[in-house]
């Protein structure tokens, strides 16, 4: 196999860490992330095979990186989605200079061992960062808990919660071109006007002012929800419960409102699930890699003709990423929210 | 239309009812019901087109009728399955003399207004409270809830809790047929024993004998359950929740533990429905009514062949009846619980 490596592989270069301190517990703070310089040699050692060095452009940040932080092992750098550039390889599907997204870390530089969750980055005529929200695991995720899970046909009725968020505002785009009537709900006005007046979601509400959920949800769904996609748990599921359809269905891609608690809340109303017959499946969006050809296919089209559109929070710099994971939970973003580590 | 009917239609006759006398908070007591005595004209009136009068001879007891207490007006009799013979018809399906199954009252004789739950009976080679229980909804629950719902797979891993009850012993015998570990919990010894000598389930367990029933489930499935049968609810679905095998399916037919709650149970564990790819259906048997001649084709010569064996609770006379339901929910019954009205 041939290395793609000259020179430059083997300089020793500064190498910025966001680094877990120690097992969170409850909601994260800042001071449980330490951001560190370090140095590495940007080689591949010989007989490492399959490992590359990357140089992480963009990071995604997003609940789901809470969750994870419960398996990273303290003094090891955050992990998550990242879009990158290859610069040493020993793994023959990628070449130095590749650009690439899959599971890294939160610094500048990371050696990744295992390229299983990459992916090349073959059109690059859209926003790089793109890779990490709608053309990357957000992107997938809405594109199967809504098609492959919940079959949606024209018409029907469609609840999205977290709806402005990296998943949610593709969930409801798909759902608007397919004819259906679509409601979303966000935690702040100004995420509200986004949804109805950016993606063209038909009814918005922020959840965090309404005293009644089960209320809420009779007032824009009086004859019912057909498919929701779940993106928080908690209560609003419990709410979401009393308002299905007949033979409605349910993708459950998050429970954002419980990973920071320690005993998860009761759900009471699963009763529901049997009256209304209503299918409820969760999901791993690593399980459908398979369909990200044909997801891209579907989806970049509409980008290109604008009929996709949408909205990241792009936050500059590594020193910020614990303070933007942090936020997430206070709804301080609007739209996906990305770290710029570098541009190129 | 001919009018089957003779001088005998029109005689007035005792009809011995149970009564619901107000509607029913928390456990079913005796007290909640009254075993009165009333007299019919077993006549269908002129005009009445579609109606038709029955005599009672087995009524179907199951914790479902519990839960259709909550929609019974006080001073109505008890309502549920049933087996009976037409007295009295205007309605062109069924005339005099036919045996048929479906909805009626807890009662000796009842005017069925609307016969669209009701099924002739054409099989007589078996007993006929068999169509209270196996060759009836608790038949078509199974069957439905296991073949459709859940897809199973030779070899794969089935726990059924309630497991001796009307559906469950069913639901196990299909999984057995079909290869599959087959598990089922009851709550008394006396079932523990019938699940595995009788019905041949690899293991069965008391659960009320069980302080932690995640660890029980650990015993009996080291590797995961791929299907679960869902009857209760409550504890048992959320201990279940932490022992489900990747993309595994729950098929929820009833949650009895709830029944008689005011407020149901929390359910703490759901994130496992995402984190293991599950998929949680609920169903109503009356929608796959149309599957029943197909599950009739598959059930009978299972049964005549003696490959599939049941079990019924055999509970003589009306006057009985309450005493039978509020015993349903201490786990007095073993088997399909069936209260005889008459023989003929």
């Amino acid at each position: 196999m041939e290395r793609n490596c000259t020179a430059s592989c083997e300089e020793i270069v500064r190498n910025k860490q966001v680094i877990l301190r120690e097992h969170v517990r409850g909601f994260p703070r800042e001071a449980d992330m330490e951001v560190r310089d370090g140095s590495v040699k940007l080689k591949v050692e010989d007989g490492s095979s399959g490992a590359m060095w990357v140089k992480n452009l963009y990071l995604s940040c997003e609940p789901k990186t809470r969750h994870l932080m419960k398996t990273i092992r303290p003094g090891s750098p955050i992990t998550g989605f990242g879009v990158a550039r290859v610069v040493d390889s020993a793994n023959p599907k990628f070449k130095k200079g590749d650009l690439v997204w899959g599971i890294t870390g939160w610094e500048e530089y990371s050696l990744i061992a295992s390229s299983e969750t990459f992916f090349k980055i073959e059109h690059t005529d859209v926003p790089l960062s793109y890779y990490n929200g709608i053309l990357g695991m957000p992107g997938l995720s809405a594109y199967v808990g809504f098609f492959e899970l919940c079959s949606p046909k024209k018409g029907e009725s469609v609840y999205i919660s977290t709806a402005a968020g990296g998943v949610g505002q593709l969930v409801g785009q798909f759902a608007k071109l397919l004819g259906c009537y679509v409601v979303g709900s966000a935690g702040s006005q100004e995420k509200v006007e986004l949804l109805k007046n950016k993606f063209g979601f038909d009814e918005a509400f922020n959840y965090k002012e309404e005293a009644d959920l089960d209320a809420a949800l009779k007032r824009y769904f009086p004859e019912g929800i057909d498919i929701y996609f779940e993106n928080v748990g908690g209560k609003m599921l419990d709410a979401v419960l009393l308002n299905m359809k007949n033979r409605g269905r349910i993708a459950a891609c998050g429970m954002t409102s419980q990973y920071n608690l320690e005993q998860p809340e009761g759900i009471h109303n699963l009763m529901n699930l049997i009256l209304k017959q209503v299918r409820m499946e969760g999901f791993l969006v690593s399980s459908y890699y398979h369909l990200y050809p044909k997801f891209l296919e579907t989806v970049l089209p509409h980008i290109k003709q604008g009929k996709i559109t949408y909205v990241e929070d792009i936050v500059e710099g590594l020193e910020n990423a614990p303070a933007a994971l942090v936020g997430l939970f206070s709804s301080h973003n609007v739209g996906k929210r990305v770290i710029v580590v570098s541009r190129e």
